[in-house]
């Protein structure tokens, strides 16, 4: 599965921008392969790039239209379904991330059949995976993980991804999750695997490679979320990580979606990580914690909270958007 | 979904007794429910039940035909279909512990619409689960968990809940996988579960209850065991428990089907466990150690092993087989 851009950026009747969450960050990591973006009437997200109609986009060389926004109601309406029929008959390829499968609509399905075109539901693995085996495999691996979902794993991977590539380093970004298949063109939604098959499926998306390659991956959940650490788990498990890098979002009041549930002490949560990551790597180490400090009022407070973390766990402690990853990348490469 | 009693036990062209496994344990933990069995020509198992033809079980009441072996080459030949088809038309549901799904098979399929026929597939959820939450639930749980795959999790959970029942003490064992399921009648297959729902069906399976019944909870996997330590992590969380019995095997060199992974310390999987558990039951306590020692050479040693365990960790040491588990079930009463 490899989802070919240019792109086109579907953004429906998107009721707000949050909407188009998953959209936008595409389009911050891959601006160039955005070519433009089509709104239907009621739509309050914008992406800031050139509004298009099918046809323009096909003249344009768009490959693939990108359905990459949360739907109302969680089905597609007849406005969505005609602008996805006109661009398969435009000779495009569809990649929704959705819940629902696009491939599940009969119209939708035909019209690909007809038009050889290709559709990506990238929640779901169309695939089988072997069971994960933890033998130890060449090539360096770093995976980011977190005091929590939605804290920077994706960002901070991705950053590290760019830096590296910007010191000449031959490394992957690894996408485990929706928004991060769109970038990479190519992933596996681990939450979505059946669970036999999580360390196995890690496995099979960052496999042996040369000495001196790293994988970048994406990393899902915590292993102290009680929804999704199991996925996490394999996760960790199957990347086999030389290196961690710990994500925190330090306003965060509880873990997401559970106000019963506290947020893990930072240490412990290092520890936990480390101590799983070490059954398939007796040698990862945790290189940096990347904190997403836009919540955070006043940078006096910001630098005091990093200076502190870093100097109570002995690594850089960063906000990867503001400070950029290069401490981070720095440790890597001593690695 | 319930499976109803009593059983015929299928046994098809069992290459061996071996493969007969499943079929075993149900008639071990369930005589009373098996009625007979039915073999086929160059059947090479037996589990010691009257031989019976699917006439003679239907008019002894049997309700479902369980396919409780594993098949040649994964495939169902015609010598099963014959019997399967024959079982429907006798007026008995069917229930199947194959990897292939036998409702999947066209003719059963359409035999079992015309029959009202229930076709029980047990290593594939039939429905979907909510999200764990992790939030606390009445009730009390016991989690069997181990230093590796297959080493007694199903049998201490089944011992457990047998010694509950002769104590009059109100409880349910809960089958997270195909044998205890027909065990059971009725559980989830959690390593079939889509990975983000693991502790979501857990959380289903062993519900709130009340304040003085126990869940006896059958574990899978190991949190130390590479290819599904995802699994184990979402059961630990999901199952919420108040107490965890760790299992082992004294005579594994590796970890079942890695000869690459080293077994783990018996302390640091008592203390990796706990601490998982601990996420969503703080009180988790270990209560006592499940060794099978049918592959050790000699009572002293067996003694020796169980008395260092005991004293070590200051909880029971046993072999469920051999000594029962009367003391793991006295500990569980002072929780």
């Amino acid at each position: 599965m490899q989802i070919e851009h240019p792109y086109l950026m579907f953004l429906g009747d998107a009721a707000d921008q949050l909407a188009a969450k998953t959209a936008q960050g595409i389009v911050h990591w891959r601006r160039d392969w955005c070519v433009g973006q089509l709104r239907l009437e009621n739509c309050h997200a914008d992406l800031g790039l050139p509004d298009m109609t099918i046809d323009a986009a096909a003249a344009a060389g768009v490959r693939t239209l990108v359905i990459g926004v949360a739907n109302r109601g969680g089905v597609i309406g007849e406005s969505w379904m005609s602008t996805i029929l006109a661009a398969i008959e435009a000779g495009m390829d569809v990649a929704s991330g959705l819940h629902a499968r696009i491939a599940d609509i009969p119209e939708i399905a035909a019209a690909a059949a007809a038009n050889g075109a290709q559709l990506f539901d990238v929640r779901h693995p169309t695939r089988t995976f072997d069971v994960g085996t933890g033998a130890r495999r060449p090539g360096k691996r770093m995976l980011a993980v977190g005091t929590d979902c939605s804290v920077g794993k994706m960002y901070t991977a991705l950053a590290v991804d760019a830096e590296m590539r910007e010191r000449g380093v031959d490394c992957d970004f690894r996408a485990t999750g929706q928004t991060g298949i769109f970038i990479a063109g190519s992933g596996v939604s681990v939450d979505a695997v059946v669970s036999d098959f999580i360390s196995g499926a890690t496995e099979w998306l960052a496999p042996a490679n040369a000495a001196d390659h790293w994988d970048l991956v994406e990393g899902q959940g915590s292993l102290f979320h009680p929804s999704y650490a199991g996925v996490t788990m394999g996760l960790v498990h199957g990347a086999q990580p030389d290196a961690l890098v710990l994500c925190h979002e330090p306003t965060r009041t509880h873990m997401r979606g559970l106000p019963h549930q506290a947020l893990p002490d930072i240490g412990a949560c290092i520890d936990g990580h480390l101590a799983a990551a070490r059954l398939t790597n007796p040698d990862a180490l945790c290189v940096g914690i990347a904190v997403n400090t836009s919540g955070m009022k006043g940078g006096g407070a910001r630098a005091d909270l990093l200076r502190q973390l870093s100097d109570q766990f002995g690594i850089p402690a960063l906000d990867p958007v503001r400070d950029g990853v290069a401490p981070i990348v720095d440790r890597l490469m001593q690695l």
